[in-house]
């Protein structure tokens, strides 16, 4: 197994590429738990005044389904007043695409925002809906079972390849 | 005025770069009206014995709201047996992403496919939500209120760009 990577830095220059892009009184959301800790840091270093949010999507199989898992919004704590807004939607890894899909329904079930920007910190193939993220810190090319797991110690981010023990990809 | 650009070589083009990705079994889903005419010429191309589905998304503008129109699904005319296959979703003008988020849901709300891989004519900057094709017929870049318009006269299909009356994007 690799040795854990940090994504602090990376996360850092996310934060400069966000700043360039000057968008209006953004509020930022992160998708637990992994995200909600990248959109800590992005948070943080874009000095935004507004609470940050959070969504929790779990994943469960259905029974009439052969494909994958489906995501489902377990529990959400979204600031107020997202209509109009622009959102910064942040995950630490972009892969199927589902979760993503799942979290903009979710913020479209409290208001209809400006814009929403997707920033992962990762990104990997296996691509299953027509999703991409706008501010991507790192590309990365996990092979055969491997997923990417990001973690949170001492304040440092780190991500590390890890082959998981149910083999699901579920981001 | 610019002249009107022939899109049936592009489409063509598009239809090769399908192939490519040789998807198992794919239904193709037209969006109404330039979506579905390019969806007819690929679907003829690529020799798909399913039928050809569509999505007519209408926008309508919300009395809360500030932000410009919301896309709303109008009629659908989609395959039996969307459950577990490849949907390929087809529009002529990517643009805020909009349009796609909402034939993504109408399409979920049909059965989960494996996957929806998106491919469009003409896509232009602007996206307002983190939605990509992955197949592109061309780029463009209109200036100011420029909207792309695809016709379709005599079988052969062409753009054009012009200001609309009402100066509203919505694709």
């Amino acid at each position: 197994m690799m040795n854990p990577v940090s994504l602090s830095p990376i996360v850092s220059r996310m934060a400069d590429e966000i700043k360039d892009r000057s968008l209006d009184a953004p509020l930022v959301i992160g998708i637990h738990t992994g995200g909600a800790w990248v959109a800590e840091q992005l948070h943080r270093e874009l000095c935004i005044p507004t609470k940050l949010g959070t969504l929790d999507i779990s994943f469960y199989r259905d029974d009439f389904s052969r494909v994958g898992l489906n995501p489902k919004v377990k529990s959400s704590d979204l600031p107020e007043g997202i209509e109009d807004r622009n959102i910064i939607l942040v995950d630490d890894v972009l892969h199927t695409g589902r979760t993503i899909r799942a979290a903009l329904n979710e913020i479209f079930s409290y208001g209809r925002p400006s814009s929403v920007t997707l920033a992962v910190a990762l990104e990997r193939p296996g691509r299953e809906l027509p999703i991409e993220a706008a501010v991507v810190g790192k590309s990365i090319m996990p092979s055969g079972n491997e997923q990417a797991r990001v973690s949170l110690k001492d304040g440092q981010l780190s991500y590390q390849l890890v082959v998981p023990d149910n083999g699901e990809a579920t981001h």
